[in-house]
């Protein structure tokens, strides 16, 4: 038996009692949000109405490296934390690399991602304030899955702005998500004046994301002591992601060992920004030289053929704009499986990273992700998402570069979540009828075109 | 803080060498095996042309108390344990009761359930065998993906007969199935002789367990270097999934906690008898006084309105037979969503303990179980597999009996396996569109009726 553990899990007195704001290490702070009415830099009064006090207070904290995980919260986070540290060994077996590989396994809880990590400190920080209810959106239904959880665990009520399409193309996640108690409703729905507006003109719609965000927040301002919560994008949520990247830190520390490279798939960038947050600190302190790598799909390229412009979150227009590496909140990405990177944008701050030469970022084939997940699924005995394999896609890649090269690099990947639902993916990919899609520039041209609107961005893009 | 954790991991180096043989401190053995042609009891040597040779061993040992796990099983235990044992505060606390409620969490693995800790050993023991290819079937699909997955990792061609309609019905199950590699064969299939014959007589039929039996039973014994494997029911089956129990013990001794009711729910039997093997073995040898109950559906209730007589294991009756409780092998069970309990007997070594009074035995309603699977799911963040939440609602029923008489007692359950492939019974039951079937006697009479056309059960039942 080797001395290095398959599995390691942090006792719950190992397990980490602060947040990691990386902000507070960045030599450049990214730029502020924008108001979509003033087209000025949103001011903390303008959050409020939408997202809980505490969490603007975070959202704007550019100071504290460190921020406390109340008590409640890490009661919460000891139902299904610690996450494991697993070294591959298998993996590392059948590609015959020199390459140390380990993977943190974000999977292993029943909203099966790392969406629970800050769904349930939004939650937790709503309840504290005395907020009756809350709205959120979802998609593909892992946020809307964890968020779901943890309204049931702090009983708060919660409504869920399903887009349609996925309601009905996903009864599973509808059913989960109705388990733990949320009212479900498939958007565009009657419920709301953006709604109705959107059924009057398209009564066939199956909806959209963009029209989910404008139901949820128009529910949230227009309903007392009700607020909006979001999964990915801000700096809030990495912050709560953080503890993924400080359990991995602390479990390498405990078995004495260091990254060379890390690497997280990023749709929205949350599970990577948390991920990397601690390692990234230090590197910009010039206290280490991992590379931090970013791996999107293909299909949606923000980060490597995007541009780094100001554009809105949502493609109904409703929510500020961010500065980030985007596609145009008009791109209309292809319907590939991973639906949690199908996302139009990317965090601020990973984006001003990425600017800033700190992070990589490489585009992977639909195709090539599946081949990873099989690969890893028959040896490592964990059902990947096709979210999660776009990371294993590339950690296998720079392993096999290292088999090539001679070197013994320790790559560190996050496994951020299961692929049960995801089961007509697999099917489609082990029956040979999985095809990939690149966009070309002039695919591209189309979403830019929605960047060139926006007056901030007048000679940028 | 609380003392106790509230996720309790053994380290690797804590993990159990050895699996619990309880038949080495049963006083009475069960009755041997019968062989189905000549109605004697079996020799070894019937048993060797189906099943490997040293599980052939491992189910004629009555002597050893432990059995070694080898190492490459234990590697392989390795990437998915251990499970974790689960104070359930947050449900004792709903309770409001003065008990202790743990769990063992055995759904923590991508086959979603404890099959895996048999699966592995048997394809190990197959692989050390020179034994060239395997056949085995599924009805609900946890059993085939357990073993695809075992199958995967030591690299043996695997066939799987699943019953037609499940595969229909179930698309999900056969495409995790075929990622893990397994030829799956939706059964009745031409691809044996049983199948043919039945597909003659029946075209459209949906398949049955006993037809998927016979058919991967059939094709080992045609094919050279094959054999079969079975999940359930069989002594080998009970000592591998001792390493469950085992792990409990382990834990439990760690906090200095010891059970006085342990609970699971059976259906043939395999967690149960594993969950319970070593503290059973004290019991019976009066160092315990511990209550040990099996939970089983009140749709199917083997052991609690069954006959203890020799019967056969499968309905296709070309099984060996064994002396246990079941309601006969033409019992047709209704269509409940815990498929993994609709088994018309129960493992000869619980019937024995069962029939000596070693262990009770409860039954419960399908609502009452989805019930308590959701209050568990909201409180404790696991979706449990319903299987699983027969033992979740008794484990309430008892926590609620001691919330009453003031008694702290210590309730310890295995919770088997998660409900991903499950959601179309939540659904059901969150639309208040789920009813409960419990037979008649009239209908039970049924089954029995089969049990007395078996010559060696003259006068018993």
């Amino acid at each position: 038996m080797a001395t290095i553990p398959y599995r390691t899990y942090l006792s719950e007195a190992e397990m980490p009692k602060y947040w990691y704001n990386v902000r507070a290490d960045m030599k450049e702070q990214h730029d502020p949000f924008i108001h979509p009415g003033t087209m000025q830099p949103a001011k903390r009064e303008d959050l409020l109405p939408v997202f809980c006090e505490e969490l603007v207070n975070q959202e704007l904290n550019e100071t504290d490296r460190t921020i406390e995980i109340p008590e409640e919260v890490r009661d919460f986070y000891r139902t299904y934390r610690p996450a494991p540290l697993v070294r591959a060994y298998n993996l590392e077996k059948e590609l015959g690399t020199p390459a140390k590989i380990y993977y943190k396994f974000e999977g292993n809880n029943t909203s099966g991602s790392h969406k629970l990590n800050s769904a349930v400190a939004q939650v937790y920080y709503a309840k504290q304030q005395g907020i009756k209810s809350l709205t959120t959106e979802t998609g593909a239904g892992q946020w809307g899955t964890a968020l779901s959880m943890a309204a049931a665990y702090f009983k708060i009520p919660l409504t869920v702005y399903m887009v349609k399409i996925s309601s009905q193309q996903k009864p599973y996640r509808k059913a989960i998500i109705e388990t733990f108690g949320a009212n479900l409703i498939a958007s565009p729905s009657d419920t709301t004046e953006a709604g109705r507006r959107i059924l009057a003109a398209t009564p066939d719609t199956g909806g959209s994301l963009g029209c989910a965000i404008s139901e949820a927040v128009e529910k949230a301002v227009t309903t007392p002591d009700c607020r909006y919560v979001l999964g990915s994008v801000l700096d809030q949520v990495l912050l709560h992601q953080s503890i993924i990247g400080c359990e991995t830190k602390a479990a390498l520390d405990l078995l004495g060992e260091q990254p060379d490279i890390m690497i997280g798939c990023a749709g929205g960038g949350s599970n990577l920004g948390g991920f990397v947050a601690e390692y990234m600190g230090q590197r910009i302190q010039g206290k280490n030289n991992i590379r931090f790598i970013a791996v999107e799909p293909a299909s949606c390229p923000s980060l490597t053929r995007g541009k780094y412009a100001y554009d809105f979150c949502d493609t109904g227009k409703m929510t500020p704009l961010a500065k980030m590496y985007t596609l145009g909140s008009g791109f209309m990405p292809s319907p590939i499986h991973a639906g949690g990177l199908r996302y139009h944008g990317m965090a601020p701050i990973l984006s001003k990273l990425y600017h800033d030469g700190y992070l990589e970022a490489t585009s992977v084939t639909q195709t090539g992700v599946f081949e990873a997940a099989q690969l890893f699924s028959r040896v490592e005995q964990i059902l990947p998402a096709p979210e999660s394999a776009h990371a294993i896609r590339t950690a296998i890649d720079e392993a096999l570069k290292c088999k090539e090269s001679g070197e013994q690099k320790t790559i560190v990947f996050n496994l951020t979540g299961t692929g049960y639902f995801d089961m007509a993916a697999y099917q489609q990919y082990t029956e040979g009828k999985m095809t990939d899609y690149i966009p070309t520039d002039e695919d591209l041209e189309q979403g830019f075109a929605s960047l060139r609107e926006i007056p901030v961005n007048e000679g940028l893009v």
